[in-house]
Parts: C-alpha cells; structure tokens; sequence
C-alpha cells in the first residue's frame, strides 16, 4: 500500500489523482491530509518529508518519498511497464514532457504564484511574504498560456498531440487552479472550453475528489 | 542529423550538452547559436520554436521540436533503449525526477530569477522587466538550496543516489549559473565541493563548451 498526502481539493494534488485514476490505482493507495489551509505543509516534519514544502508527496512501503507531480506521475506510470501517460517512444516521452513542463511554466505555476502572492491565498499565517506585482504579473502570463493552450488545441486533440497524457493532467490542473482564483477562460477560447468539457467526463477527473474518502485520515 | 538552438556558455544548454556527451551522441547534432546577450531568444521567430522563449530547443530532422531540458535529456537518453541518466526502474525513474525538479526550483531556477531581476542580467533591452526584490529572493532560496544539497551528498555519492543521473546535470547547471553570478559555494559546504570537484573531472562536463566549434552557426 503506497501512502499520497495531499489536500483533497488542491490543485497539484489532483494531478497525482487523476493520474491514479488513470491508471486504475487508487485501490492501491491510501490518503493522508495535510491541510493547506492550517500550513502543515510548512511545517518541520513534513519538510522532512518533501524539502520544497509541497504537495503531493508519495511515500511507499518502504519509506522512500517522492515529491513533485511530474516524478510521481513517472513512476505510477512506470509501474506495470506500460507507459500510457508519460509516452512508449522517445518521441512520445520527449513531447510529453516538453508540453507538460510548459503547462506547469506558463498555467498552472503562474496561476500559483499569483493565488500566493496577489491575493489572500491561504492566509496571513501561511502567507508570511507576497510579493503583489510578481503575482499580478504570472497572472498575466497564465492567461497568455490560456491563449497558448488554446491555440494548441486548435490543431490537436490532446495538449501533446493524439492521445491523452501527463501534459493534459497538468493544463487540467492550471484550469482547476484558475477556476479556483476566477480567472475564467475567455469565451473565444473555444478549442480549449471543448477540450475541458472532454476532460470533465472522464471518470478520473469527476473522481479524484472522493478519492480519497474511504481512508482519509488528518494528521 | 538534430539540430540543437543554444548558446555555448549558457547554463540551461549546459545541461543538454552534458546529456550529450554523457550519451556519446555529441556526433550526431549540430548547433546553432542564438545569441542571449542581443535576445535572439525572444524574436518572433525563435517564440515560434520555444512559446516560453528559453534555450535551448531540440530540433529533429522531420522538424518536431523539443524544448525544456528535462524533455530534451528524456528525449536522448531513451534513443537507445538503454536510459543512463533518467532511470532504468520506476523507483530511479520518479527519484530522478523529484531530484531534478527540485534542483531547478532550489537552484537554478532560483539563480536564474536572481540574475534575470536583481543583477544586470542581459541587459536593459532584454531584461525589459525586473523585480528586484523577487530575484533578491530567489537568490537567497538558492543559497538555501546549495546547503540542502550539500545535506543530500552527505549521504549518498549522487543528488539522485548511487549513480550518475540527469539529477547532477541539473545541479552542475545551477552551479555554473551560481558562478557566473559570484555566489559561491560557501567552504563548509564540503560534500558538495568535494562532489562538483568530481563532476568536473567528467569529460562531458569539461568539453561542453567547445562541443559545438566545428558546426557553430550564427542565425
């Protein structure tokens, strides 16, 4: 049994989740919160656990962590020696991993770093420095990256190319995030709005939320 | 024949470069400078290459390209069948990619924001924008970093464990980067000394400059 903490409804988490999903191995994990709202991501033992003071983390049997979404998302997909979300080809793994890094650079981290630094985030107590024209600033870079998604999306399927991927998990992810801090997605982006609306009627992502409900437990 | 868009010196194609050679497989690419200091890096032509407007870019002969050095070392290190810098297992595979992403967020990345906001960088009429007090820091982050990371070779010969990994090149990077910019490793910091010594016996590491002489283009 391999153990994920995270915050059920965070953005980064569902990355892992959806991937879990994906993968058909959610009965093979169990979910420890780590509230985000009450910093315990912040804190020395879980900084013992994941240096860079994010989630999720993964820690399996043995005790072995693995941090960040991307290193996670790797493994779980390495597992059962049959790639479907990190690319079969070198080509594949190659793009793959281009398109999910830009995800994370030009959305999903901007929109971060504008929900931590240009608004209440997660609080005072958790929020100890902002810096309010760096936030505003990757605020108008995610909704640049938008734009740029969408533009991808005009002449492929999937953010990758032509099947589903890490690199779809993650502009899910920035879209989660940015609903989150209501930056909507501009109207004219209609390539993009279709693909999130394909994206919702997949079963890991209507999922990954009461996921971890069976075996949720706070520490 | 690939073709690879960088700049010699540059930190980030270092990390390419060092994967190259590392690979044997300096042969079968050729360079094309773009030149960082007149922001060649950011005309429309090259955004049309690389939308986040970074070096360096992978481009193959049927001209797919790849951006993002985490994606390029994918890419390469999977031509063969034979991965030796991103993981043979899923366990090597996720620790080398935990390890790698957080030497980009704790390292060079950090030093990266540090040169780009808060020192001269490229210059006025490419740093069009600064935040001074963000790359200040992110320096200070860095420097936190370099101490973790001196923590992490107390314990084990590699930043990713018991072998060579893409995890080290994306240290070397962010020690190159911390050289250009005069942040020093601090003396006590001896395991990571003792180990960049050792990183710098590498032939991959000490050829990466002079690996793109006999084909160099301007453009």
């Amino acid at each position: 049994m391999m153990t994920i903490y995270d915050w059920h409804t965070g953005p980064y988490p569902a990355r892992v989740r959806i991937a879990l999903g994906e993968l058909g191995l959610q009965s093979q994990v169990r979910f420890v919160s780590i509230s985000l709202r009450k910093g315990e991501h912040k804190t020395p033992a879980f900084l013992a656990k994941n240096y860079s003071g994010t989630l999720p983390v993964l820690e399996l049997d043995d005790g072995t962590l693995i941090a960040e979404c991307t290193a996670i998302t790797q493994y779980l997909d390495a597992l059962n020696g049959d790639p479907r979300l990190t690319g079969a080809t070198p080509l594949e793994q190659g793009v793959i991993h281009m398109m999910n890094k830009r995800a994370e650079i030009e959305l999903l981290d901007a929109v971060s770093v504008y929900f931590h630094h240009a608004t209440r985030g997660l609080g005072p107590d958790v929020e100890v420095y902002q810096n309010e024209e760096w936030g505003l600033r990757q605020r108008d870079k995610a909704v640049r990256g938008i734009r740029y998604f969408d533009g991808v999306l005009q002449h492929q399927p999937f953010i990758a190319g032509d099947a589903f991927s890490m690199a779809d998990i993650t502009v899910i992810g920035g879209l989660i995030f940015a609903e989150l801090v209501e930056l909507p997605v501009p109207v004219e982006c209609e390539a993009l709005r279709a693909w999130y609306a394909r994206m919702q009627e997949r079963p890991s992502v209507q999922n990954r939320i009461t996921m971890s409900e069976p075996a949720e437990v706070s520490v």
